[in-house]
């Protein structure tokens, strides 16, 4: 986070030998999912410029951005949309998390410009899904598509059964499951979308204090031998926001005894995969594919 | 929690004028509860014997337990269960929490005797109802009758709208509609029963850690202007485990600078409810009574 550049430079253009192909324009949040997105669609052939975040996203993801990265204040909705259209960009995926911690104390030290306050003076839910959704309407009534986070990713996403680690005992299996009923329960009102479970007990879920410090929270409580489950939520906009685990996570896990990790079959993302599972298989951290029981 | 007595007595029987009428064998966890349920017995002309558990009951209980008190520790079932023979009471009511924490990290330091050993084994669930529910079969395969905790509290029950405090702005009121639709989609899994929301954003859902570590989370991470929310679980047995807020739980809202308080209407409880509703009027903190819309 505080590596991200102090000077704020428009798009710079690298020119390449291709650049005839599709653009993607990437809005790239927080964390490892944007630097994935980006990494799959050079590798499909397609061109990347990225809208970047000071102070949230990872400056890394300049290296994927064949047509280059403009970085720009969290607030400025305006400044995006004209870096998007400058760059006649195909299509649009949003991906990373823009943390609101900041936003909820004092919305005044997010710098909105005039065009994000339009936004969000007409919203009144507030969950992340109702401001993306409503930032992905401004985005597209001025012709640009926004398409699925996942559009790129499809032979990343989450398989079901087991990824790394040891066979779940019974207990295991049925905390797993638990985890997965609250995680979708949650979701349903745009709230969190994990769960830590420990011999048929929640011992925490997720709301605005994200996966990590919900994790943390629930050793302390629970102590060792529990599980997190990540899902997505039930009928979620595909465009935003694949619940996602990677490198941080394993280890976080590892520090808080966990057994095992569940991900949401299909809808989940291990970041950095081979590296995370490896990881996950020397720590013997089960890492399971789960998908909910209909009925 | 300090304050309860070191030595541990059996019951110690006060002989009273009357004596002849119902007598309520109250099993009494941590909180105001126990002390409420006691007091409306009372009031409603029943004999009260209570089983009080160390270091988490009120030694003020002791006050209202007609029939005496006997001291037991957490784990001691079959104690318990003789405690209410030896009373020869009418009926069984199970009021307070009884916290888990320690249980989560290392069941051993319970102490858990013969009988809770055996129950323990037979859950697969160990949410609070599972437990809740297994105890009460237990006692009720003893021939003894668990009754709703709310059996003498009917009158005393949240009402529908407005307990103290201002009118809700139309903000607040769509914090507490949400907030609500939360906290009982949380209870569907047995999770936790409360939510604070500020401004259409979840900012935290309890499940272990209690409602005020969870208010004091919600404080921390969004600040200002959130409201609380507290409901029954959907289909909640009635046996167990009222939700209620006291005059801490308005002390804290007022620390944590909460604008309102709301509860589901006829499935909560306020503790104390003269001086807490008192206080959250001089708090200009608003107490409202909810329901669920339909559909």
């Amino acid at each position: 986070m505080q590596r991200s550049p102090r000077m704020r430079a428009n798009f710079q253009i690298r020119t390449r030998g291709r650049g005839m192909g599709r653009t993607l324009g990437l809005i790239a949040g927080s964390g490892g999912l944007p630097l994935e997105v980006a990494a799959a669609a050079r590798e499909q052939g397609v061109e990347v410029a990225v809208v970047a975040i000071e102070e949230h996203t990872d400056p890394a993801i300049a290296e994927l951005a064949s047509r280059g990265t403009c970085w720009i204040r969290v607030g400025e909705l305006g400044r995006l949309i004209r870096a998007l259209q400058e760059q006649a960009v195909d299509e649009v995926i949003l991906a990373g998390a823009v943390a609101k911690r900041g936003a909820l104390r004092d919305p005044s030290q997010l710098g909105l410009d005039a065009r994000a306050l339009a936004v969000m003076a007409r919203l009144k839910d507030r969950g992340d899904d109702a401001l993306l959704r409503a930032v992905a309407a401004e985005l597209e009534s001025e012709g640009l598509t926004v398409v699925a986070s996942t559009r790129y990713l499809q032979d990343r996403l989450t398989r079901l059964g087991r990824l790394a680690g040891p066979t779940p005992t019974p207990v295991v299996e049925s905390d797993l499951a638990l985890g997965l009923r609250v995680a979708k329960g949650l979701g349903t009102h745009d709230v969190g979308q994990s769960a830590v479970v420990k011999q048929g007990t929640v011992l925490a879920v997720e709301a605005v204090e994200g996966t990590d410090a919900m994790m943390r929270r629930a050793a302390a409580l629970g102590g060792a031998g529990a599980v997190l489950v990540k899902a997505a939520k039930p009928g979620q906009d595909l465009r935003f926001d694949v619940p996602a685990i990677g490198l941080q996570t394993v280890e976080l896990a590892r520090r808080c005894e966990l057994l095992a990790i569940g991900l949401e079959a299909d809808r989940t993302l291990v970041l950095d995969r081979a590296r995370t599972l490896a990881e996950a298989e020397r720590q013997q951290l089960a890492v399971i594919g789960l998908r909910l029981e209909q009925g």
